[in-house]
Parts: C-alpha cells; sequence; structure tokens
C-alpha cells in the first residue's frame, strides 16, 4: 500500500524527529514518557515505519516545541 | 481521549480542507474519486471528526494541491 515516495517520506519526518529529539539530549524512554506514548512507538516514528496519525504527531511535535509546519516542510 | 482542544484543531484542519475543495469547485464526490478514498471518509475529514493519518493527510493535500505545511499552519 505505501509507496516509495511515502516510503521516504515517513523517514524524512522520522529523522527530523529524532533530531530534535537528540539536539534536546533526550532518549526515546524520556520522549516517550513526556509524550505517554510508547518507547516502541516513538522508535518506529522515528524510524520511519509508521504512519502516524495528525493528533499523535501534533503531541509529539508540541512536547518537543516544533511547529507541525516546521516538521512537515518537505526538502 | 480527545481534548477539547484536539478537536478544535480537527475541526480547524476539515475545514480549510473543505474551503479548498470547495474553491476548486469539486463535490466531496469528485474528491473521492481524485484521491481514491470514500466520499464518507471525506466527509467526516472535512467535519473535524477523524484523526486522519500522515500519509491520508499528505494524499488529499496533493490531490487539492496543497502543501502540508500550508494546511497545517494554525491560526
Amino acid at each position: 500500500m505505501t509507496s516509495l515516495d511515502e516510503k521516504q517520506f515517513l523517514r524524512a519526518l522520522g529523522q527530523r524527529l529524532r533530531e530534535q529529539r537528540q539536539a534536546r539530549g533526550w532518549t526515546q524512554d524520556q520522549l516517550a514518557e513526556k509524550c505517554k506514548l510508547h518507547r516502541t512507538f516513538i522508535g518506529s516514528v522515528e524510524r520511519g515505519e509508521r504512519n502516524i496519525s495528525i493528533l499523535n504527531l501534533r503531541h509529539m511535535t508540541r512536547v518537543l516545541r516544533l511547529s507541525l509546519e516546521k516538521v512537515l516542510a518537505e526538502q
């Protein structure tokens, strides 16, 4: 179902989220706790393996103090 | 599970998508066909009743020739 283009999009999005988490010095566990999401969920999003819902993505970006727009700006 | 803030976010997002569809003179059926999604799905997104996945939202915005960033810029 997921096209190559979509896989690349999810991977790039996950990479941006990972970079922002790491820039804050947070582990996946720490981010997961702040977001009240599971660490394995965070991991799968960062690897681009998950077609995240808009509300979960918005929640993660808020915890990271990022705007949705910024994290979704395609390169 | 969904907070008032999240409901308002989904409603505003759905409203922006509806306006963009209407600006193109397309019915929900026409947009649904172009997106290969069901009309009732489009309707529920436009009413802010659905926590849409990022890939479906991206797909809808591409068919509408909108950027994800623009449609997600919070007012």
